[in-house]
């Protein structure tokens, strides 16, 4: 990437130049960027939703691997999947930038431009952010606004005994991605590892599936898989105060993780336990609400699996398989 | 700063030496930390109003300088004064961490409970966050919500011809803290410095004046001084499409700046337009408003004044002086 840099630019000609890939008023939007703060107007009678993740360059993605574009939707993915797992619906976001001063303005461009499109795809609005100097690596900050039915909030807590444990799509397909990207290189569309290339660089955000969920009461708690699923079990049973029992057999392993995992040497199920940035929704549904969950999940654009069952109050998180059942080691992104 | 690390934390563990800092279920908080999101109860009838500031260490603060708690503090001021400036009431906020693996917990502690600390006085709600490891240094951001009648928003592109422009407390005196601190270190509560060390480290938003001007209709342009005074009447005049001609010697220089300046070999009025992170407000009045802002502002607890007057459309920044009027050049904090 070539051209002006953030240095020769200075804060407020750079703001000119992502100007283009933010929401200026009308609408809900009552003032936009530009201003100390953008105001809007939320809709009547709904509860507000609010996350914030934050990716450092070399930690959190690649630019080897990733275009700046990329690193944008994945920016936005992370944070629409935060709120696709409360039951949201998107509002309003704002980005943060800190970037050394060669950094060329064209990244800060494709990061805004890449957030922006998923942004339009799901009704997310960019209102504005603030750019800062740094001497360490680039590091991006979205902070997203949902809106939300106050008496329909997906949480984390509310999974009882006796539930199905539900997962959508398939598993380790980002993980796969980055695999593959790293050992091979580009792969051409007909190639198995195409999808898993796809979501590595851009993850949908199950926006739909959340939806659903919410509306339809169907979900008694919910968790994205951002770091793992091995993680989000943990997590969701933690927070919920109950076992879950997962089946190895049910995992929906991608065939391409698969086949990462083979080349790595590693088995396919706890590669995919352990693998992260997949996006996707784990929920407990209770047993009569299965067929639905199911279906909702189908009209939403995505299949979903039963992978288990809650057990008991204060229970283990266990993997059963051919040989018993085993301690699930809570395995995630190391972020530190 | 001794103790355990990050890295031998992990970020569960760290969140769970955090949540004391932050708000947690209750009032208008419907889920707290700990979930995929924040989910809060808005009040009813307002407008959102959605901010966010990143801040680096060893550029925009200084460990040697400022404790992490005055980091924090530092951290939610600047946030707040963005709510003040459009005459917002904080709502909630989420603070994000990028630190390295070797950073004391004890450390993000100190920056939450100084966070926590301001926010608490001003009601602003801490209910969330995120923290991912980094090979550079500590970056910080916080996202914060506030809320404000949507017929009353101050923005910064209301001014006309003809209006007073108005600047709120002394100039200068984040500024001359710093460099009291750097040239002579700590000094005694009897000194004159000892206000501008306060104000570097715990600067105060005016939030009860942003809400006051807005609350009475009385300023019809306003915007913070976090940059700089030149570069908020730069922007506050571009924004609005006019010109604005500041009186020298009108400028509320803080005692204490203007040793720093002489100390320095610099013209007390051009360090004083130059420095930044006061956090003031400076706003536009209609000459007949003028007296009802000033009161305004001294029931908000702080002294306004007057520093010059609004011109003709598409006019100059211009500093008036005794030997004429100049070009008021547009300095502030450089970002990169």
């Amino acid at each position: 990437v070539t051209g002006e840099r953030l240095r020769d630019l200075g804060e407020w000609k750079l703001w000119r130049r992502l100007f283009p890939y933010l929401d200026g008023e009308g609408g809900c939007v009552l003032v936009g960027p530009g201003d100390d703060a953008a105001v809007l107007a939320p809709p009547a009678g709904r509860a507000l939703v609010l996350t914030a993740d934050a990716m450092v360059a070399g930690v959190h993605f690649d630019f080897a691997l990733m275009t700046p574009d990329d690193v944008g939707w994945r920016l936005a993915a992370a944070n629409l999947s935060d709120l696709a797992a409360m039951g949201a619906t998107p509002l309003a976001a704002v980005v943060t930038a800190a970037a050394a001063g060669d950094t060329p303005a064209a990244v800060l461009e494709g990061v805004y431009a890449g957030a922006r499109e998923l942004a339009r795809a799901t009704g997310l609005l960019l209102v504005g952010g603030d750019s800062v100097g740094t001497p360490g690596p680039l590091t991006l900050t979205m902070a997203a606004l949902g809106t939300v039915d106050a008496t329909r909030v997906l949480r984390r807590d509310g999974a009882g005994p006796g539930e199905a444990v539900v997962l959508s799509g398939e598993m380790a397909l980002s993980g796969a991605g980055y695999d593959v990207l790293t050992r091979r290189g580009e792969v051409a569309e007909g190639d198995v590892a195409y999808a898993a290339l796809r979501r590595y660089r851009r993850p949908t955000p199950r926006l739909a599936l959340g939806a659903a969920l919410a509306a339809g009461g169907l979900a008694t708690a919910c968790i994205d898989t951002s770091d793992s699923v091995a993680e989000s079990l943990t997590l969701l049973a933690t927070a919920s105060g109950i076992g879950i029992t997962v089946d190895a057999a049910a995992l929906p392993v991608a065939r391409a993780a698969r086949e990462a995992a083979a080349s790595r040497g590693e088995e396919a199920v706890r590669y995919a336990l352990a693998a992260g940035e997949d996006f996707e929704l784990l929920f407990t549904v209770k047993p009569d609400r299965l067929a639905a969950a199911l279906e909702a999940a189908r009209a939403a654009g995505v299949t979903a699996r039963a992978i288990g069952e809650t057990t008991s109050r204060g229970g283990p998180v266990l993997l059963r398989t051919a040989d018993g059942a085993e301690p699930l080691p809570p395995e995630g992104f190391r972020h530190f």
